[in-house]
């Protein structure tokens, strides 16, 4: 779409819609919406275009399943809720063969298993070309406890579950091995088991469902999503949202070993796909200073008053960029 | 897809997840998913490619729009419920401009608005080339009250709100005008109020939800769809989900004065529209025999015992065949 972004796009599109008293609706990454019994439904969706947030010859069809199952269960899991049913659309090129699609329900069914996700319904069509996939995921959280974008507070220690950038690696070495990525002059060999290791975060991410969970009911914790396209990006939502700045300091960021290796074998920075790569599925999320967030995790920066964006501190770059949709 | 069908497809889908006790799953409308205050909610999902639903050439962006909306608030409409929310997915080429989403939008509000459905949330990327649209929407019925495919009865009367096959005319209409099908040797010229009229049936449908409320609080209606695809194809999920058979009686399908116009105009028979075209979105029912319905129909057949198919009777052909997705 020409000259105009996709946040003008959504702009665009929510000055039609008033979400009624009580709903969250457009800006989250779910719906909220509160129910007479109690419990908060979450709803989601999202949608992946074949040439655009995957390529055919890339990804294994149980790959390609499991990931599109973890990213919109992701979505629930960045709420603190539980996810509970999934509906999924699908329009298959002609190319592809029933032996296709059950390799990708495999990978999808095993994914939504392990959380107890039951796929309740979807739609399915003959594409002329392309494979779209569009997943639809609810889920529940107890009245009000859902955790927003807009809720930071100035003060507040910014954390993240896990390690960044994984994914973003593993990406990088699937585009090498097949020649679609150049290979920067490696100072050193990697070893197979990095390779591995970063591969299989980029394929089989885990989105953090029970952590969300166990966040949600901690009143220290004010703002949280899930790092979809990197915190460079995702944490430019909460701070718009709530208003803030922040300080990231980068020497803190979670980097696994397997991306330290990775990085010094290519002499690149591994700040920018820790910073700038999405797909990790962790969870970034703000708290009051001096609070326990009861899961595993690691501060990485501080929310700051005013709007002034974030301040990456203590590395040679002084700005970095996440995935734009558009 | 090769070598497999729309069903074939579903089939294999389902075989690895099982709905919950209550919850009524893959196979109907819309998922039905009891929740504790009493009310059922309903879920549907639907997409919409370019060059398998719709031709971008043919159709304006505002009628696009209200279509999109329509046939997902005919989902709930469908189980007798009341629309509430929808999602909206959509991946636009490069091609389609900010004027062109604005146009999509009022129309797809526009007819959100007349059911006060609101649009909670989406998804929004750039495709390579295709549009493609994916909507979910949701509703709610009384526990227990949304009318399934799988409850007709044998000796329960067949009945369908509105007239059939209008839409199908208006499309032939549409592609005649711009080439793409060929116009049989007319006997006689169509009335132009006749053309519009159908052509705004054909785009600008309108969901049947006051209906399917009433209906759904009637008890001696058994099973009741939308009819998407034809009844030809419609009809048979019903008698599938049933196991029962059916005899449709064609001289009693309402046909407009439009469709009959159009279709003695073409010298073509005007039961072929009627059953085998699709997007009326009008309601397709069965109800006991001797019973009110409540609202404006008309009784086409009679639901019979064992799986026999669907009988036609009273026209000169004996076999009829809807919309196909695969």
């Amino acid at each position: 779409m020409k000259n105009i972004g996709e946040f003008g796009l959504i702009d665009r599109i929510s000055t039609h819609f008033t979400a009624p008293a009580g709903v969250t609706g457009i800006g989250d990454d779910c719906a909220v919406i509160p129910q007479k019994s109690g419990l908060d439904t979450l709803i989601s969706t999202d949608l992946l275009v074949e040439g655009r947030h995957f390529l055919l010859e890339d990804v294994s069809p149980r790959d390609l399943g499991w990931k599109s199952a973890a990213e919109n269960i992701s979505d629930i899991a960045a709420m603190g809720g539980r996810p509970e049913s999934a509906f999924l659309s699908i329009a298959l090129p002609g190319s592809l063969d029933a032996g296709w699609m059950d390799g990708f329900i495999e990978g999808f069914a095993s994914l939504c298993k392990r959380y107890g996700v039951q796929l309740l319904g979807g739609d399915t069509s003959l594409s002329p070309d392309r494979l779209f996939i569009n997943i639809t995921v609810t889920g529940s959280c107890p009245h009000g406890s859902a955790k927003l974008r807009r809720t930071a507070c100035p003060g507040d220690i910014i954390c993240v579950t896990g390690t960044l950038g994984d994914s973003a690696c593993g990406l990088q070495l699937i585009l090498e091995r097949r020649g679609a990525a150049k290979r920067p002059c490696a100072t050193q060999p990697l070893p197979e088991k990095d390779a591995e290791y970063l591969i299989e975060r980029h394929y089989r991410p885990i989105p953090r469902v029970e952590e969300g969970i166990r966040l949600s009911s901690n009143p220290a914790v004010h703002a949280m999503m899930d790092v979809s396209d990197g915190i460079a990006s995702d944490l430019r939502h909460i701070l718009d949202a709530s208003r803030c700045g922040a300080a990231v300091n980068l020497p803190e960021l979670p980097l696994s070993e397997s991306l330290q290796r990775f990085c010094l074998s290519r002499g690149t920075d591994p700040y920018s796909p820790a910073v700038e790569g999405g797909e990790d599925y962790e969870l970034l999320f703000t708290i009051k200073p001096g609070a326990d967030a009861g899961v595993p995790c690691t501060p990485v920066g501080t929310i700051t008053e005013g709007k002034g964006g974030i301040e990456w501190l203590g590395g040679s770059k002084k700005d970095y960029k996440g995935f734009t949709h558009f």
